[in-house]
């Protein structure tokens, strides 16, 4: 919940609780006067907000408040840096405060300050070293979910790797394999129910060399999942501080869904349907439509959306306790807005 | 559970009780007889039943209650009003009591004073008006999930309208959409998360202009299963009170699957596969076979069923506990009677 | 966790305590030295591992003790017994005890013993009899999921057949129908979510008379996944004594999904993608590839791994609380082996 629509609501708490406080003086000092007296007199006073009322404004507080400005910004590009031809991303991992909603603080572990972590871009048979620095106080160590690398670089302590100490770094040095193409993601693979949880995750995007038609959009999206210790999470921030996103009539939106929580969420999208054309960056061989697209842990789908409609429409998870509370909507909710 | 199965299993309990009463109280009187003969007594005595066969009694008790009678019936077809051409449909939102299973009573907030609410049926192309009114002490607005909705009907208080106030009414006047007929559904969409769960749904079917083959059946049944404030349901009612679907050898059995719940529910049919055609309206390029189908919240799929097998076919939720207790078969359980 | 893993962490936390008392009792006999000199005694002690070593040597030695020895194997093949060309598989169902990882010991209700029950396999057009002999002290019963069956055999107690009581026998005898090949399962259903969540389940898999191309495996797995009293399990093992699967480079890997659980596991793969020809055994009319597969409860998926890449490949679901503690890896987690 927004400060604004955190204050709306306490405004008419105590508005109604203002009113009520003074209705009750009112019969109070009336003691001495008739009750019909002190009856007709209520109706001067400023009448309470009915429930349904009270409700209402703090729905609408949370609707006004969207998007609503919080500390920190997920899941942005990182650019590598280049040397002899290798994309070189490296990666802090380390524990931050993190703004899920506007006065919502959570303890998390991040990547470069980032919940997700870092966008990481690169196409097919790219040179690619990750180097991860590790300023936790616990080991760690990433693996690459969706690429298939060799085995050295899977990222698995004691099977693949020795963990990555507290204070140590580690490189992943790998070709970004031909014909894998695709949403993929990168996290912890050690203690992972707690780190990824707390954070340690992100897309690791791999561009094809030669796109097919269906792959071209005017907006590329990543949508990363998320229902840990941070609550329910689009791009690591709740409702109303999630990111709308944003295309004109006739653009063609690519939403790149992943999943990095614990739980399904089958996201619902208002007014326009989503045609999903790749599973885990793999195309499928019979794109199929739908309005609600079940996301469970660990899968990518991606979807292409004709914006054929103007409109602010709704986006959301429909685990409807995912979404919404009497409170008004909150966690898995953002808006597809065409203008 | 119904009546009857209550009343068996009291019965049962009742009589193990008594037989065992009894066979103390031969005991007790048999202080002064050697205790070889008090034994030998009990035989005569009604034996106890085992647990065994108390089990089997209430399993049976379920079964042979089957379908129970019980007072309501949602998902019902509303025939609209037809005024100048467009369709008019109304629905009403008000508190009632609900009975899922024989003796169950719950609060179900209902359009119509049915949970699911009544089923509208339009054709593409045609005008259509739904008008709300809201006798609930809560405000309320209808979203039509499918259905590509100019945005300002898409039904979502101070996004797209203002709430729909408790003794207030509203209508929804739209053309329904060329090329988006299917199986889609109507809810609420504002304190969605309590709302929907109470009971505030239905099934919204647009029928194409011209079918596809594929879209024949014999019988066309709609399911909404749920599982909320009212426990496991499909189309309001937990077994034994659910509605069997009967067909006859030969004939192709459409069912219309929805989840307006919080919960997956992989439906699983005995004895007879489905031929999935469509997700949430949208036929699939490359219709797929199964006899288990996952459903989560917000998905509808169609499928259709040969029934080339006579026989009563179990029909259910693949979650066990969602379908059987120690106490027999319950919620999420009905049956495929072909004939 | 392994007895030598409980047996390392047990020598870690008691070497880490030994450590701390000791340096503690140092800090207690340099009472009489000044504290700098207490101190500076300290890095002759051995040192305290810390936290994170800690965790370290608690997730290596899950790792090495992989794949742990346990007593008793389940889903092993049963020969049938022919007689007059019919063939013959015998069940019985009693409690046992049974192991799930090193030390782990659970009550089961088997089949002959198992956990999961006995493979069972025959080919299209077979003559099947299936002999229930059971030896629990419930009624229980047998039915064949995914088999498309005469409504006589399917097995649910009041509907198709009197229960099977203690002590009884019970025999299905059917033919193994044309078309219905694929991965199929048994189990009880009778009192279902106990006796299945205890173990009485296992796989039927119907051979095709004319596999097609993509049916032809060098290594055929089926994995049964489940999540009820007895833990996160595949085939009746937690990791780290879940069997890893084994293939050579260039070898195609059938893997044969089954969830007799209560949640859904999106199982995840990696270095390698799957290609899923299969879903309740009928064969997919557009094959599609993924690394992660989200199976519910009551499905079967057949998957082909092209095992391209030598390694030690992680397998596990992707609910990360499945699969991974601070304690290091459990549950739903094992390896495939490709050399």
């Amino acid at each position: 919940m927004s400060d604004k629509s955190i204050t709306d609501r306490r405004n008419f708490l105590r508005r109604a609780a203002v009113t009520a406080i003074a209705g009750g003086a009112v019969a109070a000092c009336s003691d001495a006067t008739p009750k019909v007296a002190a009856a007709s007199t209520l109706p001067a006073a400023k009448p309470a907000l009915s429930a349904a009322e009270t409700m209402d404004k703090m729905h609408e507080a949370g609707v006004k408040a969207f998007p609503a400005k919080t500390a920190g910004k997920g899941n942005q590009i990182l650019s590598p840096r280049i040397e002899n031809g290798v994309k070189i991303f490296e990666l802090t991992a380390e524990k931050i405060q993190w703004e899920t909603a506007p006065g919502q603080m959570v303890e998390a572990w991040a990547y470069n300050k980032q919940v997700p972590g870092p966008q990481i871009h690169v196409r097919e048979g790219d040179s690619v070293r990750v180097i991860l620095h590790n300023k936790l106080d616990q080991s760690t160590a990433i693996h690459f979910h969706g690429l298939e690398l060799p085995n050295s670089v899977d990222g698995i302590p004691f099977i693949t790797q020795p963990p990555v100490k507290p204070g140590e770094s580690y490189t992943y040095e790998f070709t970004a394999p031909e014909g894998n193409y695709g949403s993929h993601m990168y996290h912890s693979h050690h203690n992972s129910a707690q780190q990824v949880g707390l954070g340690m995750l992100g897309a690791f995007l791999v561009h094809p060399k030669n796109p097919s038609p269906i792959e071209h959009a005017d907006v590329d999206y990543t949508l990363i999942l998320n229902d840990g210790a941070h609550g329910y999470t689009f791009n690591g921030k709740s409702f109303p501080a999630t990111e709308p996103l944003t295309a004109k009539v006739g653009q063609k939106l690519r939403i790149r869904f992943m999943n990095e929580g614990m739980m399904i969420h089958p996201m619902h999208l208002h007014g326009m349907h989503m045609t999903v054309f790749a599973k885990d960056g793999w195309t499928l061989p019979a794109p199929w439509r739908c309005d609600t697209l079940n996301v469970a842990p660990g899968e990518r789908y991606d979807v292409i959306v004709n914006c054929k409609s103007a409109g602010v429409w709704a986006f959301h998870c429909h685990i409807l306790p995912h979404a919404e509370s009497e409170h008004g909507m909150f966690g898995m909710v953002t808006a597809v807005i065409v203008s």
